[in-house]
């Protein structure tokens, strides 16, 4: 089967909403499909605890529609998702803690509103191509590595649960309604324009800004836990050659990396690129332990195999173009 | 490890809530716990497309209490959960056709409202023991036969997804925040005081119809299709053993049975109980073809070793008595 490749000017011309289009990933992939002269829509709420930030797209603002909305307006979908030929549907609340302290917040965002956005294309935009962006952590803790998408699921928060379902609807329109729908399950995706403002969301979004502001990375536990990590240039690419491929409907990927390292191996790649800083490791707050995984990376065999897709920047590379991203930038994410 | 086995004497002077508490497992189990002298408190929303009948409690009225509310109402919830020493949590919206139509309200009962409930008893309850009614819908077609707990689960359609958040809600805030929780997972369940009034539930209750009325049974395609069943007193069984067992909490079990018979076979198997009746053969509709999940049997070994339950009642004594029941009492659920 022919691979579908880079560049991909299959978008020129063409229709793409973005959900979550001012956060990390949706901004990068705005970007790559501006440069394919794509007509970008980006919908985004802002919600300051999220990831979205109109600095991501200050240099291409000219060249995107941006529409403030909230993914739980079922109503404004309707209208937005019409005309669309291809939807990246990045929307989510990811923060684990935040899901065990407010369950509903995240079962309306990572739940409802993928249901919404899903009868909003089977009603008003049946032919439309959508991609959603799903995640490797409700496989839980490793049964074995790396974990590849037969693995048994096993949320372990209410994050994970939600975001399930999520991405379950989306296969589940493919198969009772023909939506042409795929689902990413992204690993630890890192590059410029990532959330750094607190560890919320991800720990080496704040161990950039800590490296940056010149303060210690806080380890927690012995740092041993191995965890495999994507530039997102990578999961840009992962997501185009999704969206370009008739053997994708339908169908569940994860994304991975040939290159899983520990987090106390990371801490000193990171310093050692950056040419300064220190690294302290702490306890484990109860709160994290309880819902941490151990190791964990993925098997991309199946993407790799179906799509061609396989990650291309190596993590010094990658590391070292996010670092001085930051060290240039860094007013605009705290 | 000794197994608990009825009487079940543990519920004398036991507070407990049973959630969907005039439904049809609701009832059955209300039966059993009054019988035991536990003092029952039942909720139920009575909405008329679901299960739920105040007949069902009829000469049982003057033992327990009914409070109509609808699982939605998370400030109900709160108030109701206090004092309970076991909830049993069968509420739900169950048809899978509705749940492709009207994708919201299976949300809103099958996921937001579990997390309601467990939300009210990990602030307000948090040393009740709460049995999970769960559904081995979700494992879809299965890749093997019979199908264990670690059989892939892959959601046909939207009840699928929201049940299965549900049941997973349960466990998390088992390994999250120390509730009790058990989840069991039922099959085809039947007996006395199931819902007969049309097909949107299950086919069985809507054969027993048939059957009373003197109408032809139908059957869908060739009728190979195989399912297990369980009558409703093994069920109840089964909730009181989960309830009473420490080695249940955060558990999930497949219920099952040891005699698995074709649609065809249990058409013919009713007749002859009946003494009279027919069957006819239709094609597929394509609404339900297009979820229709082929052979399907459970493994229930997991907890026939760790609980020590089986079913006891054989497919032809349940039978027999069910549809004596409903020869009895048939305009009571018309």
């Amino acid at each position: 089967m022919p691979t579908i490749t880079p560049p991909f000017e299959q978008f020129a011309g063409k229709h793409v909403l973005i959900t979550g289009g001012l956060g990390f990933i949706g901004a990068n992939l705005a970007r790559r499909l501006v440069a394919l002269e794509a007509n970008v829509l980006l919908l985004d709420s802002l919600i300051p605890e999220y990831g979205g930030n109109l600095f991501n797209v200050v240099d291409i603002r000219d060249q995107v529609r941006v529409n403030i909305a909230d993914m739980r307006d079922e109503h404004g979908l309707r209208y937005l998702v019409q005309g669309q030929d291809y939807i990246f549907n990045l929307a989510g609340q990811v923060s684990h803690i935040d899901s065990m302290q407010n369950p509903y917040t995240d079962l309306e965002i990572n739940a409802r509103s993928q249901l919404s956005l899903l009868e909003a294309c089977r009603h008003g935009n049946p032919d439309v191509s959508i991609i959603f962006a799903s995640t490797r952590q409700f496989y839980g803790r490793a049964q074995y590595l790396p974990v590849d998408e037969r693995h048994p699921i096993q949320p372990v928060d209410v994050n994970g649960i939600n975001k399930l379902a999520g991405e379950w609807y989306h296969i589940v329109y493919h198969h009772a309604h023909g939506l042409k729908t795929v689902a990413l399950r992204l690993t630890n995706t890192y590059g410029p324009r990532m959330r750094i403002k607190d560890a919320r969301q991800t720990f080496i979004g704040w161990w950039l800004r800590l490296l940056v502001e010149g303060k210690p990375l806080t380890i927690y536990g012995d740092g041993l836990q191995v965890r495999d990590f994507n530039h997102v240039d990578d999961v840009v690419d992962a997501m185009l050659m999704a969206a370009l491929s008739h053997a994708a409907n339908g169908q569940i990927y994860n994304l991975g990396s040939d290159d899983p390292i520990n987090l106390l191996n990371l801490a000193q790649l990171m310093i050692e690129i950056c040419g300064t800083g220190r690294y302290e490791m702490l306890p484990f707050p109860e709160e994290r332990k309880r819902i941490d995984i151990g190791d964990f990376y993925g098997d991309y065999r199946k993407i790799r195999s179906k799509l061609g897709w396989r990650p291309k920047v190596s993590l010094r590379a990658g590391l070292a173009q996010t670092i001085a991203y930051y060290q240039e930038h860094l007013p605009h994410y705290l």
